[in-house]
């Protein structure tokens, strides 16, 4: 069925090395739907120097736009194209000229200056993910300049803003892995004949949560506040009161209380998704050992499985957020 | 900011160990929008032994399913819950019964076990990646039972039915690798003040493909056939001709050919999306060294770049497909 | 030169379906090296119930032995194998048995416990790696039973030991990543033809550390104290006093003061090997830029490198030690 | 127990920006064992032009020195430091002079330039990895400059070199990751009471094979032939003739015989030394689900397991070799 030199006659190189430039979808049969181009991964580290007391934010941004124009995909046609090279450049100076706030801040200067300084630009999209880096703690004090990689979890935001329109903006976290050895159950589930899960009355729940959600807002926001916030929401629905813990009846709950935790608590997000897989630690039978090696009841032995895993998400929204949208 | 045991009294745990089951969101200020659950991962080999003629399929399969009922998430009422040990038990009690073929045909099994078992079940969605194995051959034979892994391109394909309903196909290559040394360009586009990128007449080209395609139908479809047709056009139209090559101007406008003859090829795909993450290969300047160890033009030494790369991806979609959805 | 069905009739499988299974390496021409087989990467939670607190580890323990006979490689005779299966039940068994302390604790337990039980083992080596499981603290107060993974920097040790010898103890270390912003430098290195890197009087000095060490004991030794220690002294020589830090003439330097410290501290430590790359920070040179967009110099923005980075490396042993074992 | 600024006053940073440059090492207690430093991962394509048909190799390059004298590890003194960076640049320049054949050769050329060029550096040590390209095939013939990703093995060196003496040359292969459905048993192991496992007589053996070796000389020797010689031989122990394939009594042995086959095969090869971790694949056990729902042997279903695996290793030496080292 493959190709031989026949194939494609219209768009071969020409022999004087140049090619077709008209637009080979006359017949018009298909049509571009989502398209775009970018550069992904441009690595940043700002450093704030305040005397001799120095902040420090490492980023990996992507820049993605969307063009008026598709005929550098139909016809090889670039004149339009703001080269990803050229978008790399600009991630560093805007850095040098503005600063680095939080990743939401910088993502939104970013799209902004997309769309000002490139009018055929229709849509820019911006990703940021932050490097959890923290301030050394000696001796209970802050170090002035040195820093720690201290990955509980990573924070990310996207920010797209179409010409003539707000932006939206997407907070983000994920790899925060939990586990506690209580205060978990499974019961009262469908048993058939496809089924060999016995409930489970205090197991062993462990997670790697991941979350998502919109700011209805670009206002007033103290984005770094928020996503700590959130993250503690999630900490304390899984977890609960130090002493006593909080009794989850399943990963469906727990996930959904903690947000509606977090739109109780913060009222600048209109919606949050949420992902948990439940990473499973087994009991181990060790009955089948003789006596002579092993006896008494297994309570203290788990085997930790790393697939499959069961997989929990959903997203809560705002009522009248939704309607809005009506 | 964070909790003490009186933050949350209307979910916390009761005297008597049970908890609050009626609806918590009486005062339905929040919506469950997306939601659902599965199991990530499950891992199944097939063998089909024909004789002394084996022939393997390994998957790596996700299950995910929409109940009607969201009281698992809203009260922790598990009642309805087909548990995600039970999805597993089925997808090897399924390929134990029925055999494996294709992905996408095992995908559209599973689902619509799912969805004739539980009438509670409103959609279905099953995802299969297959590990890329080939059979051995020893002296241009083919082995009876042995295989090679040959990691080229990965296959996948998510399937998603809703109850009384059609099911949506999706089909998918990744990784798949390449690279040209010449019959690649990019030249024209925008030079201003962010831009220090010239105009390259003759440069390395080189990237990893990703693609997904929907199927209009799942009747009469060869899917393993169609895999490698897509694979072909791709390569196709990223290599050429074997003595020529093709001309490429940019990332873009070859992205957009290999979705052209996809579309050509296979009428049952009715969109195509890809994605060509831009590779780098700088020629290194080396006219920085002194004439007494280096001389001469460099066209043989290049610094391949891992971050960042460029991102170019575009969806093709048939007309009347698009038509037929309005 | 590869195969045909003739080529190694010595070894072919006969007609019977059994094989040859005398010595075939009776010419003598070959011997067996280091050899050994074992299990890897067993997954294990152990969790001490002490009332309503509980205190976990999870380890993946690598287990290899070494028989005294070698017919199970050169004939095939598998009637000296401990299965790799049984190997993994020891683990979990012993930890039921005997619970779990430190990573180094279980590993002699282990060691001892297929030395003393299998007397055609010459050798057992066993590998431990701690996942960071760190308590959850929430105002200030510890959880009962909720953990949050904490990944910092991870843990491991490998004991070996021969029948009718002592263990060898080695502790490490991995994945602690620092970055400081100043009082770091690195001048005065040779400057010729190959060279292109201008003296830095201060730059960003970031590495991702990795220690191992070796016990001269196992008496009377608190692992995790030792590997709290040597991860303070890193950290101590890394970033200095809180306010002024220290200052750093080379990544070899501050490695070697690093593993001073950690002899200087702890006397059971007979020799510490330590590798740190150096992830570079570029400053960015943005006067290639028109200063219409950008003017100053840059000190804020520095482009992270991951590849290539520096690698120094160096074993540190006490004097005495290495005579002693003349 | 951590510092303050007292702890370590010798080696604090002075008022005047200086430290003590002076060997603080005066009191002889420890010294430096193993030590050294160079470049990781310095990435590099090589294409060569013959006219239309161009060849390409695409290395990863490591180059580790290690210097007479330590005195920039003890007091901090770089003078003979060849910068990393320095290093980096070499690579290049000697890419660009000499051009690339084989990692061995190119490796070995690395290693002599720096004891030639730096009569300080005591011992030269490169490790390259290739990049798996393989020229692509339109329509069984060779494409002239396009080329595919094809990761079915991945070739390594390292060569090492001290100072008046020959160099160390080591070959190297490793996920190359094979499977066979039959041909493969393991039985009549120790039973005993920590041992679950029944004996297999027929099952399914998947591994993914490390194999390093060390070459007894540099002369005469075909790099590349050797290599894929001693894949060819891996394969050909492991999967045997195409109809009837190998028995395998254990991976221990087929371990052993394609050891064997490489040193028959290559007579410059001294010494091999492979591992084969035992990738499981467990046959499901269906009996516990009811007949309404499935039935009969189950021979087709199989549970690939990533962790724990088998882990087989060992190394073979030609005899007279080991006699000639001593």
């Amino acid at each position: 069925m493959n190709a031989n030199g026949q194939l494609h006659p219209a768009r071969s190189v020409k022999g004087d090395g140049s090619r077709r430039r008209d637009d080979d979808d006359v017949e018009g049969r298909y049509e571009l739907g989502q398209y775009g181009y970018g550069k992904n991964s441009v690595k940043l580290l700002h450093v704030c120097r305040d005397g001799a007391f120095h902040t420090i934010r490492e980023y990996e941004v992507s820049t993605h736009l969307k063009l008026f124009s598709k005929k550098d995909f139909i016809v090889g046609d670039n004149k339009d194209i703001i080269a990803t090279d050229t978008q790399k450049n600009t991630v560093y100076i805007l850095a040098k000229k503005y600063g680095v706030e939080s990743p939401e801040e910088f993502a939104l200067l970013v799209c902004s200056h997309f769309l000002y300084t490139y009018r055929h630009v229709v849509e820019a999209s911006v990703r940021v993910e932050e490097y959890p880096w923290e301030r050394l703690q000696v001796d209970q004090q802050d170090h002035n300049h040195a820093f720690i990689f201290s990955p509980r979890a990573v924070r990310f935001c996207t920010v797209t803003q179409k010409r003539n329109a707000g932006p939206r903006i997407i907070g983000g976290l994920r790899d925060l892995r939990v586990l506690k050895t209580t205060q978990s159950a499974f019961t009262d589930f469908i048993q058939d004949e496809y089924s060999t899960l016995p409930d489970a009355n205090d197991r062993i729940f462990s997670t790697i949560v991941t979350a998502t959600w919109e700011y209805s807002t670009a206002n007033d926001v103290d984005f770094d506040a928020v996503w700590k916030t959130v993250k503690e929401c999630i900490l304390d629905q899984f977890a609960g009161p130090p002493d006593t813990g909080i009794f989850s009846p399943s990963v469906q709950n727990t996930l959904y209380l903690a947000e509606r935790m977090i739109l109780d608590r913060v009222e600048q997000i209109s919606r949050i998704d949420m992902a948990m897989p439940n990473k499973h630690y087994f009991t181990l039978d060790l009955s089948k050992f003789p006596l002579s090696i092993i006896q008494g009841e297994n309570k203290e032995v788990y085997q930790p499985v790393d697939k499959p895993s069961g997989i929990i998400h959903a997203m809560l929204e705002r009522k009248q957020q939704a309607m809005a949208k009506l």
